[in-house]
């Protein structure tokens, strides 16, 4: 069966879990209506069924190519593009002065979900572009704003990103590219940038790119980065596509996955650009966008590992291999072992969904109210909802594979593709490691009061859960309370020991997250119903693991540090 | 830096950790003197390093292809072929009296992981041949030996194995081949086959495929199927190669990794063949050659995860990005998040190693010595070795393309390779799946026994460890005290239960044991040594995951069907 939007659970999670009412409760979500939701969600789901859906194989096995400097799409992208296009889909979260829909970031993280699920390549197209609508529309002029945002947020223009550059991967300060004022008032833009998601379309009339490069006065590092504005060609008086910028692609890679994305070298000649934001402020207007964008790509992450759980739950359902446990059930989904893995599957996607869904409920409370407990959450929630949901990503892809058996290696099967293309996510926008630094430096710099917060919530959890479900609401209160001291004892460590265990401290906390939202879930399943029993397996099979991530929180780096790089490459 | 090969690691094990001096004292294998060993892994080294490894690329990228029904094997592959046959590397544990060397399997292991960790692709040919061998001299008649085995030793004919058909995967009992008494002694075999690595070559000069199939009156199920060699050339009177028999390659798999194997659909039309062993025993035939087929598999994730990390490693000693910890240490390997990951794969693939070769020295025991004791860890070890050394091959391939940035998602950089071709590891010879419910099924049925005898055995390592490393030693000694519980509770529940909770059982044991290992290394190292470094790494990172794990194993079945399977749809 092809894929199905998961649209149950996206409105149960939404409506009990993680609180959307709140959103829509406020004056700056007012068009969040329950039957603007209820449409929003439908239709998204109908378009991802029904039209991404179908050509993510097409993009696998015909990748983009580069003819001529010109990048040529996967057959059927054009025109899927088209529809998410005209019904208004590239950027439901933009203003509605410049032709967006105002909508919550939760809203639109499902449908990413979705979009994601059906046609990853393809969904990277618009994810882009909406972080460069959020970029200009908290930094750019007014006169960039006017002429730019309308047809980013139609979808007539595609936006990109160039950060990266062959020295300057994580460590974006050691960048070369430049800019020298034109005294017009515009920019020159040079150099080289590589791995630029969608540098080029040839269903788009123009592709923006936004460059982090540095002013003749640019200091070194981070502290001298601008952030210019830079079109494929410059709209001309009318706001139409004119002159040919002076930027060109110079290859594509030849990636693992996401074949129908086409990932650009890009090569900017004294390109003209405009700055956006502040000269030298490069970093901050980057990052906003960048944060959702890392949300945004957790959520990737969650949508392929549902798209490629219900692959193999229809195999297990159809597949017959020997005698199973249950004589109702002759298929192998009969078979205790396949069982678990399709339970452990589920159980994933629903946790990583919620941390996802959860964390944008926080941007859009941060935006709607202001309020700094909100700001808060969201900072600290973003990297968890990231490094979390693209590790669940690549492993729901990969158990995929196994319950093919011989068939997941085949690539026809398209579990493969699944699991490459999901690959990427744990390294783009900030590699799963830095999430993980990002959490336990930047993000408890607060002295771990963002963290303590959650941690109370999660408490009182399961607290009110203890007089239904005694047993597993017992299990996430002492994961809880290994979670919190293990967070106090983070807090007296210093940098280098804390990011000795950033990455198995991230996950233990999604762990512990995960459960309490499949505890609240189970409450609202009257402890009985299919839920409840999700969670049931979330809580005894998955959350135990955090103990074993905890004791490598405790440790700190000596033990790294007593190897030295000789005895590594020994 | 290309390849090396990790012989400082093989002969420690061999030597100091696994007991291979056990081995090299019985009169079967009086051949093994020092001398022999040590020049068979220096050779066997220089080979993977300077005639497979470079290979190993083009297979990729050049899979092979079927033209006009023949197959056509990637660039490069007949030279490096021609020299592993040349020295005489396909089949070093065969017997003298067919050209073999009579070497242990122990020393074979070290030989197939350092080739496979070069070329995987190219090493499974030999490994094939290895198998059908080794079921050959066993079972036999002493013309089909006489006629065959020579030119398989010599690697002049290559072997297959042919089990799978389409609806009869894990579930062999269920194939539909049949084979019909000619009236000569020889039988008429039809039926079609699917996944048949390296079911023809083009610098062999024959192939010799063991079919599974049905005798006219072989009852249903595995009880009923009886084993054919059938030879795609029917040797002349002077056993060369002669007449073509009624076999064909349909068509090859286009897969996810391991591009240069060709892995061929099978249709044998009345080819003519003859029955290895009794009539309706052929399982049992199939079974010796798996058997240690599953330890080569095993031994294939411990070579790919070695090369994976090898890669990883020189990239993070070069990619120089951002202040490190460690100023001594200007590149990546510096930063603490990279050093953990480098770590906990060196571990891992040290654990692995041991394992694999513990079994090793287990089998040559039991064959060299009849013992039933030998014979039960053999057994026992077997499924642990496959299901943890390919288990382990992925992971340490998977985080080999996370130090690697976006560069490990560029196919051109080789590490995307290591994870595409580790990939079909965990699946094929017996999914991991079959492994464990192997090793909690038919591998306990003996009380546990077997289980036991190797719990005490880590059980005393720690204790003799307590002086001299106290804290690890108290941490392998605990983690050993739960799995004796986990394992005591496993044996009173039913099978269902047991199969629930198989893969977290199998993994905790092989967590357990490898610890074991790395603690006798760290012993042998005088406590203080790179190794006594890595032991601990291996004791307080990777170790605590069994807590975990055992967790599972002690809720049986329920909560797994406490779900339906529209649930599962849901």
């Amino acid at each position: 069966m092809p894929y199905r939007a998961p649209l149950s659970d996206l409105r149960f999670l939404m409506h009990h879990v993680v609180g959307f009412a709140q959103v829509a409760a406020t004056g700056r979500f007012a068009e969040a209506t329950p039957e603007t939701v209820e449409a929003v969600l439908t239709e998204a789901g109908r378009l991802a069924a029904e039209v991404l859906a179908p050509v993510n194989r097409a993009g696998d096995t015909h990748p983009a190519r580069l003819e001529n400097g010109v990048v040529r799409t996967s057959p059927g992208y054009a025109e899927a593009y088209g529809a998410m296009a005209a019904g208004g889909w590239v950027a439901i979260t933009a203003g509605a002065d410049h032709g967006g829909m105002g909508l919550p970031l939760t809203l639109a993280s499902a449908v990413n979900d979705m979009f994601s699920g059906a046609c990853l390549s393809l969904q990277l197209n618009p994810l882009l572009t909406q972080g460069q609508i959020e970029a200009l529309e908290h930094h750019a002029s007014d006169d960039l704003k006017a002429t730019y945002l309308p047809k980013l947020v139609s979808g007539e223009w595609n936006g990109t990103m160039n950060l990266t550059e062959p020295q300057a991967g994580s460590d974006v300060g050691a960048l070369r590219s430049k800019a020298e004022p034109n005294g017009d008032g515009s920019y020159a833009v040079s150099g080289q940038k590589i791995y630029i998601t969608w540098g080029d379309s040839d269903f788009q009339a123009n592709t923006i790119h936004l460059v982090l490069a540095r002013l003749p006065d640019g200091a070194p590092g981070t502290a001298g980065i601008s952030l210019f504005l830079v079109p494929k060609f410059l709209p001309d008086a009318d706001g139409n596509p004119g002159a040919r910028n002076s930027l060109s692609v110079v290859s594509l890679e030849h990636k693992l996955g996401i074949h129908g994305s086409p990932t650009c070298v890009m090569q900017f000649d004294g390109a003209k650009g405009w700055l956006v934001g502040a000269p030298h402020k490069g970093m901050a207007a980057m990052f906003t966008m960048m944060n959702n964008a890392r949300l945004g790509v957790g959520l990737q992450g969650v949508g392929v590992a549902e798209a490629a759980y219900q692959q193999a739950c229809d195999y297990a359902m159809t597949r017959t291999q020997g005698r199973t446990a249950d004589p109702a059930t002759p298929s192998i989904i009969g078979h205790a072992d396949v069982r678990r893995m399709l339970a452990t599957m589920k159980a994933q996607v629903f946790s990583a969904r919620a941390i996802g869904l959860s964390c944008a409920v926080a941007i859009d409370m941060a935006y709607a109210t202001g309020d700094a407990g909100w700001k808060a959450r969201a900072a600290f929630l973003t990297p968890i909802a990231k490094a979390y949901g693209t590790d669940v990503g690549v492993a729901v892809a990969s158990e995929g594979v196994q319950i093919h058996g011989g068939m997941g290696f085949i690539e026809e099967t398209g579990a493969a593709q699944f699991l490459r293309d999901a690959r990427i996510t744990p390294i783009y926008e900030g590699t799963n490691g830095i999430q993980a630094m990002d959490l336990v430096a930047r993000k408890m710099a607060d002295n771990g009061e963002a963290a303590f917060r959650l941690i109370r919530e999660i408490e009182m959890g399961a607290q009110s859960a203890r007089a239904a479900l005694p047993d597993v609401a017992e299990d996430v209160w002492q994961a809880c309370e290994s979670l919190r001291e293990a967070t106090e004892a983070l807090l007296t460590q210093d940098l280098t020991d804390r990011f000795a265990g950033a990455v198995p401290y991230l996950r233990a906390f999604a762990l512990v997250l995960g459960s309490h939202f499949h505890l609240k879930s189970a409450l609202v399943d009257g402890g009985t119903g299919p839920r409840a029993a999700l969670a049931r397996v979330a809580i005894k099979r998955l959350l135990p693991e955090h103990s074993g991530l905890l004791a490598q929180t405790r440790i700190g780096a000596e033990d790294l540090y007593a190897l030295t790089p000789e005895d590594f490459a020994a």
